[in-house]
């Protein structure tokens, strides 16, 4: 096993399965770190457990997190709907932050993540963020992922030691196409994985929301089947 | 009640009582978040509710926190010993960082205020941290500071739509009896905080851990009567 340690997030998404195939392919020893926020659904988590055998992570732990009581957001807040665009309803996703963003989660992720990786001795964390097929989500760009970068060296023993603490974004720049087409390669079945906002209770994904539609036309530029089971 | 508002962290300690006592008085409506992350005593979070209600804050709060579960700290793991310096032993402080600090603590914390101040339509978010009189912890020091609040900014909502995000650190530059007599000229009953990292069960403060002996010289450098109860 490799003596560099990584700190993975995995969502049980398509994004984070990548992720981390790509991290235990540059011969990481990977530790998945998933999170229960009071996300709609819980299936994702069972996802990210069953992902982290199959890819080769060393461990996987899911965080229990409070920020869904502060509310605000549609994937965390009941009282709020995920928007959807029905078919024949062509707009695109506009530039606004939709209501699907929830409150500072990737800060708080990452910082989880930097406090296991103090206590693991790792020096890497990997987050699957991507600036091209996202949904405009302020903490997804790489201005946010470097500023969290420069926080990490400053807030920690390694940091203040020297070691530097690195924030791996290998998807960043990648069109979902290119995301599936990599992961592929590299042996993640993607069958095994969800991105469904509202997922039902028989697994099946809507496929309307903003993350079906993104995840559906990866698959179509790709050329590939998309191994989703929808509604 | 004000129209601004600021989340303040709370944790039951004389350096946050001050803190949310400089928020108040600045005209802030104050919502106060505490945590409760497996440190080894809860009386704090019982003596922040407390403290809450007697400064004026409009709301308190308290979040569970998993961050215990990955060890690596006398407050939080209990395999490990809080160190001491029993009498007899004038040993200051040393530069190193202590075992008492927690990983990433600060940065975890910081990251909930940001997510509730984003619900809340907050900007102001009030921290007690302390370059001064600490204990040598990297995440109390104004370039961590700084830091997070760049990132602050970059990672929501409102930092994108051009509200700018502050993270308020009344405390960082005073020594402890400057903060003591700024509190108890807002009026914070001190007899009612909490600093000891090893509380008795009896509420008694150990009187020898490095919180308990900062604190003490604090109120003997203010020439005040220190209303702590010690063992």
């Amino acid at each position: 096993m490799s003596d560099r340690r990584a700190v993975v997030l995995l969502s049980g998404g398509l994004d984070s399965a990548t992720t981390l195939a790509i991290a235990v392919n540059e011969g990481f020893s990977c530790y998945c770190l998933s999170f229960d926020y009071g996300q709609r659904h819980r299936t994702e988590i069972e996802y990210a457990r069953e992902l982290a055998d199959q890819l080769g992570a060393v461990e996987h732990r899911t965080a229990k997190l409070d920020i869904g009581t502060f509310g605000g957001s549609a994937l965390t807040d009941k009282a709020l709907e995920v928007p959807v665009v029905r078919e024949g309803d062509e707009s695109a996703p506009t530039d606004e932050i939709p209501l699907t963003y929830v409150p500072a989660r990737n800060t708080v992720f990452l910082s989880y993540a930097l406090g296991w990786a103090e206590v693991l001795g790792a020096y890497d964390i990997f987050i699957g963020v991507n600036a091209v097929d996202y949904s405009g989500y302020p903490d997804c760009r790489p201005e946010f992922v470097a500023a969290f970068e420069s926080l990490a060296n400053l807030a920690t023993k390694a940091g203040v030691e020297g070691n530097k603490i690195s924030i791996q974004t290998p998807l960043i720049k990648l069109r979902k196409e290119e995301i599936i087409l990599r992961g592929i390669s590299l042996g993640v079945d993607y069958s095994q994985t969800v991105s469904c906002y509202q997922l039902g209770t028989d697994g099946k994904a809507c496929g309307v929301c903003d993350s079906c539609r993104i995840r559906k036309a990866g698959f179509a530029n790709a050329n590939l089947q998309d191994p989703t089971r929808y509604l």
